[in-house]
């Protein structure tokens, strides 16, 4: 009998639909992979008596109990104290807590601690702690007649680190199974085509569960086994991992890899190559995405934001006989961005972007969704021209910018482009 | 008194985290534009027994219960049946709902309709029917013992037409009040310290409601009033927005403005202005950010990120010495990028921005969240020094370009830099 959880999130904002309840999403994936069985959700407000009550619900029925939220320093922030007094539990203060909270406020926010973060200091009696160096709100979890009760902080860049440094190796202790994750990241198929494909190839089973998920143009395959073992749930894993990756073959562009900036870092690195891009409709996407990537100063030189045709031909070099023949949404310009760009900045290799991010038609009449990617190589120029549709102008530029990044892959190893 | 409502989700893939639950954030901003009061949010898996038991205790504490998901024609889409049981409904057939699903099938999904679509045109006795235009379910709503309950399919491309052009007009008959809010947008304090002075200033009632959100650098004041009319409400709400607003002064960046680089993509409309960046730490994410609003074009000319020293110097045109002398995280260096990327781009304004995001110090020492920000304008150039601490790569970046807008708009509307 595998241990049941609920997470409760307590936040007005997520009441008022201000922001979605993502948390509940990352600690649900965190359970899942320790076998612990998530069977409710729930969102309360900042209110004493609602949450008292939805914890009394939760206790009468789920092993594990873990709150996100309230944990901050401000008024509404009732969290700590209402689940103190629904487990019966004493506040105790802790000074060094504070101390750090102090030094927090000093040296990351280069101001006093105001009076009110005081309470971020005591916690229940007995609780192991969770420390919080991304924020003042430090976490905790205890044990009363057998419910195991957590309470993480409200945002996420506080919560995600607390989830896997603390409350993960926290729960790890009270399952007795593991379980292991392997995501197979694909590029260019649909979900659904990607879906038939291995409802045709593969035999389904509850262990590993496959599951997919769909963003731009990208599609990635959660292998999950559980085991007694890592070994036990690594052994149930790779034969299923290994069909899939030979069923989508050259679409798969890496195993446990983030992304296809990270995957295109990785080989620029092997092969000690240098790389730019020149941007038009994606307007920094391509840089931004790399850049965000730790290590990336070393493959990356820079790039040119060439949203005016003016800055085309000035900066890149981009001959304005092109422009005004083609237009600057074509593929001799697309061409000429990424020739521009590799030889100002003298990288290895380049890519360019440049299209119609909508919501309207471009001044020549081009209709959104047509971007094309040009890459620059020692070796000559390529160019690929796409038709993405009418699509919301976020979702053309993800598109585009995955593109790059595939054209970039292709390139390196290999693959037809 | 406001009606109270809950939302349900049912749903397994929402328990083991492959989905966010975006739909309860949509219902609850249209719940709360009605002034109906969303208390609680659920989540529920595929099975008949938890399900009964989260309505008996939803049945219990709202007036309104609203569940998405489990409509669908599968075995384990078994949101009607139960609701049904557990409010003692009669499940009745409608031929002309089944003639419907067949013909959807045959003109967008191009096949004949399987038999199991059938249970699909059954719904309970008396119900009001929601039709689904965007998919086979249909949705309901009842009311018995005083409880509304309303079932919304699951998939938000058929939920979301089907709450707006169903759901919310059912709704609005039973509620005579509606609520308006206005967000007032500030950057640059923090929220304990935002929280403390308005908690100062101000005196905090049930209405309206005042509520922060913060994200790097920013913090959210949302002011929600009710009202008979929006006019009532708005009445309300304008004398609490007009003295945060005082009480927060040049913090204020706008009202119901959804960004910084939004006020500034607006200001800078308005004056008639274009602008440019030059990045190195934030690796395109100035650009980006901006280029992500339609209109853009308009006044964002472009940008180069410069993110080895070499493209600083050859295509921004900072000079050698400066980049020899203090390295390329440095005043002089950040002046010179701003200097360079505005006579390059020939645009009005230029920023850049020039730091160490880490995770290491730079090869001169400098610590990890050490940032210049430049502004080059026609009457000179000025430069922010900011050291926003030992803080993960993504948030460094962030605040820094949260840094670079600030600068804009402080520049555009006559603050001190």
């Amino acid at each position: 009998m595998s241990l049941t959880a609920e997470i409760i999130a307590v936040g007005d904002e997520l009441l008022r639909g201000s922001i979605t309840n993502t948390n509940a999403q990352a600690i649900s994936q965190a359970l899942a992979s320790l076998g612990i069985d998530v069977r409710w959700h729930t969102v309360v407000g900042d209110h004493p008596v609602p949450l008292k009550d939805v914890l009394a619900v939760a206790r009468s029925r789920a092993d594990i109990l873990i709150t996100t939220g309230g944990l901050g320093p401000t008024y509404d922030d009732l969290t700590k104290q209402t689940v103190a007094e629904a487990f019966d539990k004493q506040l105790v203060f802790h000074p060094d807590i504070l101390e750090g909270i102090r030094a927090f406020y000093k040296a990351s926010l280069h101001m006093d601690m105001p009076d009110n973060n005081r309470q971020q200091a005591e916690l229940p009696e007995g609780c192991v702690i969770f420390d919080n160096p991304m924020g003042t709100a430090p976490g905790c979890a205890f044990e009363t007649g057998g419910t195991h009760v957590l309470m993480l902080p409200g945002p996420p860049t506080e919560m995600l680190p607390m989830l896997i440094h603390h409350a993960v190796p926290y729960l790890s202790r009270l399952t007795d199974s593991v379980s292991v994750s392997h995501d197979i990241m694909t590029f260019g198929m649909g979900e659904s085509s990607v879906d038939a494909l291995l409802h045709e190839k593969l035999t389904y089973t509850e262990n590993p569960v496959i599951a997919t998920y769909a963003k731009p143009a990208e599609v990635r395959i959660r292998v999950t086994a559980c085991g007694k073992t890592v070994q036990a749930a690594e052994a149930l894993a790779a034969p299923i991992t290994a069909q899939i990756r030979a069923a989508l073959g050259r679409f798969v562009y890496g195993v446990d890899v983030p992304s296809l900036e990270a995957q295109c870092l990785a080989l620029l690195k092997d092969k000690g190559l240098s790389f730019a891009a020149a941007e038009s409709c994606t307007g920094g996407q391509v840089a931004q995405r790399i850049t965000a990537l730790p290590g990336s100063s070393t493959v990356f030189r820079g790039g040119v934001v060439s949203y005016w045709s003016s800055v085309k031909a000035d900066v890149l070099g981009v001959p304005q006989h092109l422009l005004t023949e083609y237009g600057a949404v074509s593929d001799p310009v697309a061409r000429a961005m990424a020739e521009g760009v590799r030889r100002i900045t003298g990288a290895d290799l380049a890519v360019s972007v440049t299209g119609v991010a909508g919501p309207d038609r471009d001044e020549r009449g081009n209709e959104v969704g047509l971007v094309y990617i040009g890459l620059a190589t020692p070796d000559g120029v390529f160019c690929r021209k796409m038709q993405v549709g009418r699509q919301q102008r976020e979702r053309i530029q993800a598109l585009a910018s995955n593109h790059a990044y595939d054209l970039i892959r292709r390139h390196l190893t290999g693959l037809p482009l």
